[in-house]
């Protein structure tokens, strides 16, 4: 009969072993990191682009660093461990790499200025959402409750500051062209982000919290003049160019604190395997298991020895409380399932495209007063109720 | 860069890995199913045996008996493989296999009569505890919907199963030597057998459904008797043998379900393996990501060949579905959960036994008329406010 110890060791390996899967994933996640953040920035420089004015080369500058990137984020891809990482997360990344080999060609017509602002904003956006989504499988699989709220902190900053980058290329259009539509949109983009950086502050490490700086003087003056400038106002070129040197100056300071986290998230995956890799205490194997005294787990005088059955029951009840904390931080990736399902459902039942199921179920929340999460569940609970796409 | 198509492929091989992971699993379960019976068994015969009257031979038999699947069940946690069956499990085993190395010195005591029935029932029901703590480990980290199901079905179907192999050594004992007490203990199994057996109900397959036969009017008529009888009436003896006679032949009756269920389960694996080897349908690379028309996976029109955007969003959102499912499924297992995490509090907190401290939870419940679930999660919640352990 192999003994108890070895399957307590056997355990302590799979704990390694998830560890290191969670680091190569990490080590991912700041790779997608970096290649958002020059997306977000091509994305802004494209629509400053359509609306008038950028040099050629600032903009045939920044492609270089998005295509230097997106190598970079295609190694980490490469380098996930089969099938250590789950199905869902390739999945993700099978979608991503879709995105990517079909930039060169969205370029070209952007170039071209076969693309409204808009549209080209908005292919940009797609990809970065399909990136955001691998981040998130990242941060649902993670099987550690320190290094889960680390990646639900990490995946909500990144979630706001694209939120963020949207809203550059929202208000550069705006400024642009003006129109009370545009500037619902921009509203929205500002509640949207605000909502995940409270996720991010309630999950983040307090060391980084410092960091963060929710108030910016020169941005909310801007946001105020932008989105409540009559429809019929000539726009402003200047203040275009101003509002997007303020929101580029933000973008790179929430960019240095999402670096900051990623690194943060390295380091914690490197504590967490050093821990896992302590050696197991000596122990014997006298305790007798069948002994109906109070529970070994509470005797632990000044005594050296421990019995391999309270290591046994130390381990177990370790991994309990780990899994119940791991089960509560997840529950907050749940709004955003939810909402991905509903979004499904509308696309197959309601023969929508994603963005336009996005947009339906915003809209359904907006005007019902409710959250996109009770919309999502309502949509999900009635979905056998909706009719079936014509073919 | 590597193409998407590659990724679906990877994501198609971490399903198959997980799916082989899942039938390792099954084939431990089954196994762990025949050693439980075993032991359920010998813990009754020994109650016999204690309480006046049992070949010594039929016990020694069943003892042999107990050993073979003992060894077959090793063999089984020997062959699970590191680290993809998580750590939670091996933890379960460790302490499983510390059992099993106590149990020739627990039959000595109890060939030796040093044991009362009591506590030589509650020996045995110790280990059968953690050998069901290691199919639930099995069903919690299912990530297949329908093998989740059959897990959970099967789980709390042994666990009914055990339930009733308590009753027959309570009602052994009860018939034995009579008091309310014994009483009060036959009828909490009974209800508790009967809770299990619901969830079995509700998630097994429908085609096992016929096999199940809730009502045995031999057994009614004994429980009666034995649960009504005044404390001052003598035992009856040959009730006993009776009694014992009965249960034994419906816990055959529950094996013979169990077993067809296990072998639902491992079934069901290779279907789903065989499913998951299906090479994917050819597609061409030839739709655009940035297309906004309406989404692809509404338009399967009678065109043969799907593009491999198509085929990565299928992918995606059967993905996204299973895991609904599974969440759905698993939330089946909380209560357990709660119980048990509330046990590890009592028992670190109030330096209680384990059994000890089930019996605070049950006691607790039934005095205040709430649901052991109900209490367990006002344990958690109350957790820090309990004194710590006195050393």
């Amino acid at each position: 009969m192999t003994s108890a110890m070895h399957y307590l060791q056997v355990a302590r390996q799979c704990e390694i072993a998830e560890l290191e899967s969670l680091q190569r994933t990490s080590a991912l996640v700041d790779l997608i990191g970096q290649l958002i953040h020059a997306l977000q920035k091509e994305r802004g420089l494209c629509t400053v682009y359509l609306t008038g004015r950028c040099e050629p080369t600032t903009l045939s500058a920044q492609v270089q660093e998005c295509e230097r990137r997106a190598m970079q984020a295609c190694a980490g891809f490469d380098a996930l461990k089969v099938p250590a990482q789950g199905a869902r997360l390739f999945s993700r990344i099978a979608y991503v790499l879709q995105g990517l080999q079909a930039l060169p060609a969205l370029r070209a017509h952007i170039q071209a200025r076969q693309k409204t602002p808009e549209s080209s904003a908005a292919a940009f956006t797609k990809l970065v959402a399909g990136l955001l989504a691998v981040v998130f499988e990242a941060a649902d699989g993670a099987a550690d409750p320190g290094i889960s709220r680390l990646l639900v902190a990490l995946f909500h900053f990144m979630q706001g500051k694209e939120f963020a980058g949207q809203e550059r290329a929202a208000g550069v259009a705006a400024f642009g062209a003006g129109g009370e539509q545009r500037q619902q949109h921009w509203l929205h983009l500002i509640a949207a982000q605000e909502r995940c950086f409270q996720v991010f502050v309630e999950f983040a490490p307090p060391s980084l919290l410092p960091l963060w700086r929710a108030e910016d003087a020169a941005l909310e003056r801007l946001r105020r003049v932008g989105c409540t400038a009559p429809a019929d106002v000539e726009p402003d070129a200047d203040m275009r160019q101003t509002w997007f040197d303020v929101a580029t100056r933000r973008m790179e300071g929430l960019h240095a604190i999402e670096t900051q986290l990623a690194a943060e998230l390295l380091h914690q995956c490197e504590c967490r395997i050093a821990e896992a890799r302590e050696p197991l205490p000596a122990a014997d194997a006298s305790a007798d298991f069948f002994d109906t005294s109070p529970g070994p787990t509470t005797s632990l005088g000044p005594q050296l020895n421990r019995s391999v059955l309270e290591l046994v029951q130390e381990q177990s009840q370790r991994l309990q409380a780990m899994q119940a904390e791991l089960e509560a931080t997840r529950a907050t990736l749940q709004e955003r399932k939810l909402v991905e399902r509903a979004k499904g459902v509308l696309m197959a039942r309601r023969h929508l495209s994603e963005s336009d199921a996005h947009k339906l179920l915003r809209q359904t929340a907006m005007n019902q007063g409710r959250k996109l999460a009770e919309v999502a569940e309502a949509v999900l609970a009635m979905a056998d109720l909706l009719p079936p796409a014509p073919i």
